[in-house]
């Protein structure tokens, strides 16, 4: 559990693009993100009030956020003068870079002097049982793509939000490194050894109320032939009552992977179904979200009317018109 | 890479069922199993010479293995001695053990005094990729079961061995510890990073000739909540040729889940060829490998003769009646 708020560290991101994470912490939790905090040079810009890490101090932040991706695979030196100065005066350290906080020994030695904790959000931190199967109370849903990201964090992201305005009872539940920054906690999915995978999403999604909803965030594809089983694991340790398909039109091949093509729709439909009803029998396909960002607004909408035609399912690309009737379709489960 | 023979340590075992990893080393690579040393009260024999470490020596033992599972989880004073012992004498070490070797002050020590190496092959020892998908030469066959424990391991064995026996050249690829001690080199699946899965898999059955087949170890059933992730890493990573459907007709739920049936063997066929095939479209289901050891031998006949009825593919249980006719329908890949 990250401690919150956040101050955003934006280093010397050179656009937009590298600052990815940050960008996910302000849209999704902006209660999370009070100020941002920046290099010479940084050309990202949050909107948020940039402090000094004595501004962000009074303003009652706890963890400075690593939000930008860094350049060349090391902790530069210019940032580390921030991160130290940060331990310094208090502040915990978060991060989802490939590189480890704790891998840095001045950053180890810093925390250690002042009693600040080190989160690298890449690293499993609790020990996860293994799946045990046995039934849980409450609901889940689960976004599951033809492909790796194909928006299948943001659709449950929406989701959650639009289940928040309506007063129903929703957890996003993050199972990468960015969904974990968003949120404070979660399971970091893709490095989890492989024995414990399904039990950390058990873990992750416990007995809950009859009508809470668990938003789990879904990784690679059942198509994807390097992180299927991660996917695999989702669908069994999820125990998911609904499943939202995820699709990305326009691509040419699956991800990082050419030669592969993509699966149809009613394809994963197919696949992912029969095996998410090993685990959870009632479960079933309750809509179709498609991330239209490579089309026009008119493509997009005759493209999304044309599946929902053909798949007999609301199908919505929620970052253009909203995820409230995929909200809507748990309602039927 | 283990180096051989072996002297199998049998320790204090109370019986042979303690001895299962021996068991398996003695029965797939008898050629590796030079000698067993035993422990005061000992229950397990298998019947081959026993030897003090000073004539394992001189026969030619590389390694001291431990061949059997240890009592209340901890490495006890009176195995501590003789494999202390080993190692001053020149010896590696080689466990599949919960409890590491490596994490034995004493042996650590001795090993490091006296240039030995070991082995926990629990423990994944090599940097993996991530899987790539890329089309390899050479041909595989991967065992795929309705549940765990059905005999995977045993049948990939079984059939590895008859492709010696008949000049074919083929390799069993181990991917769990028994396996791994058995032949020396493998991948311990069940212990790697979840996004390196598949990748350890590609790894694991690389490039070869045209005519050599891999006999790939299965893990788990795409059907077992908690271990699914594992197999379809199997059913990607391995990229496989030939599939063979494992069943244990008497089991009455899932190992570990109960309240969770058994697929029928049509279900595991449907299931896992269409998956297979996203890997290698080539992909066929060649034969069917029943462990019948609870059915009499006449009850089994009769199950094996209707099995094959009913799927139109050849049908055996390889511990009663031999690999040779699965063998047989590798020729028609």
């Amino acid at each position: 559990m990250i401690e919150t708020p956040y101050l955003l560290f934006l280093g010397d991101a050179p656009d937009m693009l590298a600052a990815k994470v940050a960008i996910g912490i302000r849209d999704w939790r902006p209660e999370n993100a009070l100020g941002q905090i920046r290099l010479p040079g940084c050309g990202a810009d949050l909107g948020l009030t940039d402090m000094t890490l004595a501004e962000a101090k009074a303003a009652g932040c706890k963890t400075l956020v690593i939000g930008v991706a860094n350049r060349g695979g090391m902790i530069s030196q210019s940032w580390k003068e921030v991160l130290i100065k940060a331990l310094e005066m208090g502040f915990d350290l978060a991060s989802g870079l490939h590189n480890l906080l704790r891998d840095e020994g001045d950053l180890v030695a810093a925390a250690q002097m002042h009693g600040g904790t080190l989160h690298d959000v890449r690293v499993p931190t609790d020990g996860y049982p293994i799946a045990n199967g046995e039934n849980r109370t409450g609901k889940r849903c689960l976004a599951v793509g033809t492909d790796c990201s194909v928006g299948k964090m943001y659709t449950a992201l929406a989701m959650d939000a639009v289940m928040q305005e309506r007063g129903l009872k929703s957890t996003f539940r993050a199972t990468g490194q960015t969904g974990i920054l968003i949120t404070g906690h979660g399971v970091p999915l893709d490095a989890v050894v492989a024995d414990f995978m399904a039990g950390s999403v058990e873990y992750l999604t416990p007995n809950n109320d009859d009508d809470h909803w668990d938003m789990i965030e879904g990784q690679g594809s059942l198509f994807h032939v390097s992180y299927s089983g991660v996917t695999m694991a989702l669908v069994h340790g999820g125990q998911p009552d609904a499943l939202i398909l995820c699709h990305e039109p326009t691509r040419e091949h699956m991800r990082g992977l050419p030669g592969f093509s993509l699966p149809s729709l009613e394809e994963l439909r197919d696949t992912a179904l029969p095996l998410a009803r090993k685990s959870n029998p009632a479960c079933q396909v309750v809509g179709i979200s498609v991330n239209t960002q490579h089309l026009s607004e008119e493509e997009a909408v005759k493209y999304l009317a044309e599946v929902e035609e053909r798949m007999g399912l609301p199908t919505v690309d929620p970052y253009r018109h909203g995820a409230g009737r995929l909200v809507d379709a748990l309602a039927t489960v």
